[in-house]
């Protein structure tokens, strides 16, 4: 596999899936997919679950963002995480800031620039989503959902990590 | 100025200082304070302001969460900041995550570790502190208030920043 698509399919896997939440009776065809293919609602408004950084050819910084049956789960410690449960990777590029820099006196300050790498979900749901360990995956680039076969690529990656739910992120206290 | 100096003195301006919530009639010492001595509550569930990144002795990895005001604030775009509004940096060691690394089949991936260089808050009351901005700026290591050299050198470093009511942090879209 070449060096690009293993990236490639390791970033979907360290951050993306999406979920719908509407009933199933709404859409049939959302219904009958394996992956979520509509951006959670008000993600950007809920609690910080950690932060990252990411060197190579992604170059990012990121924050993993959790709604409240997340950071519910996180804080108690418990596992699996509940059905309803979503966790949301953001991404931006990784900017020099030579305004913090002036005042730190040495070129030290990086800060998030502009969104970067897409947006990416898990949503559990332990029945629709049992044959991708109760996870819904997805990822959002500009608002447009990538397609399947970038987002069958999420799960075995994720395998590494099947012991915790299969979720990579851990808790910043 | 020794560099160890200067550098601990702009992080305490890149982010922190706190201000006490509570009626001034409760603690009379609260009232006449300069800076804030108490932790605002709940603010680890406060939303995501931005992410960065700091090398050199700090060597963190930070996040930058607001209250409702502060969102607000940054949302609508408008300054200064309302009275109300709390700032909050939190910070975490900077570690290779050699878990996420095996995944992407190489050496990129830092996640957060263990809590690092305190927690800074800016705090607006436009009267109270009508001397220093109208910012209350506050530093806790392990619970424990930096005294009030150390945050005397918070507002220098913020002038640089004067015509973004003194915050160095922009919104992460």
């Amino acid at each position: 596999m070449k060096p690009t698509v293993r990236v490639l399919i390791a970033s979907a896997a360290l951050a993306g899936f999406a979920v719908s939440t509407a009933p199933a009776s709404r859409d049939a065809s959302e219904k009958a997919a394996t992956f979520v293919t509509r951006i959670p609602s008000g993600y950007r408004d809920w609690r910080l679950i950690s932060v990252a950084r990411e060197e190579g050819s992604l170059d990012d910084i990121r924050a993993v963002l959790g709604n409240g049956r997340a950071i519910h789960s996180y804080r108690e410690g418990k596992l699996p995480f509940q059905d309803g449960t979503i966790i949301a990777r953001l991404a931006w590029s990784y900017d020099p800031s030579e305004e913090n820099n002036r005042v730190f006196g040495r070129a030290q300050s990086f800060v998030a620039g502009h969104p970067k790498n897409g947006v990416q979900f898990m949503v559990k749901n332990s029945k629709k989503y049992a044959a991708t360990g109760g996870w819904g995956f997805a990822h959002f680039d500009q608002g447009k959902s990538a397609d399947e076969a970038m987002l069958k690529t999420c799960l075995p990656c994720h395998q590494a990590v099947a012991d915790r739910d299969f979720v990579f992120t851990r808790y910043a206290q």
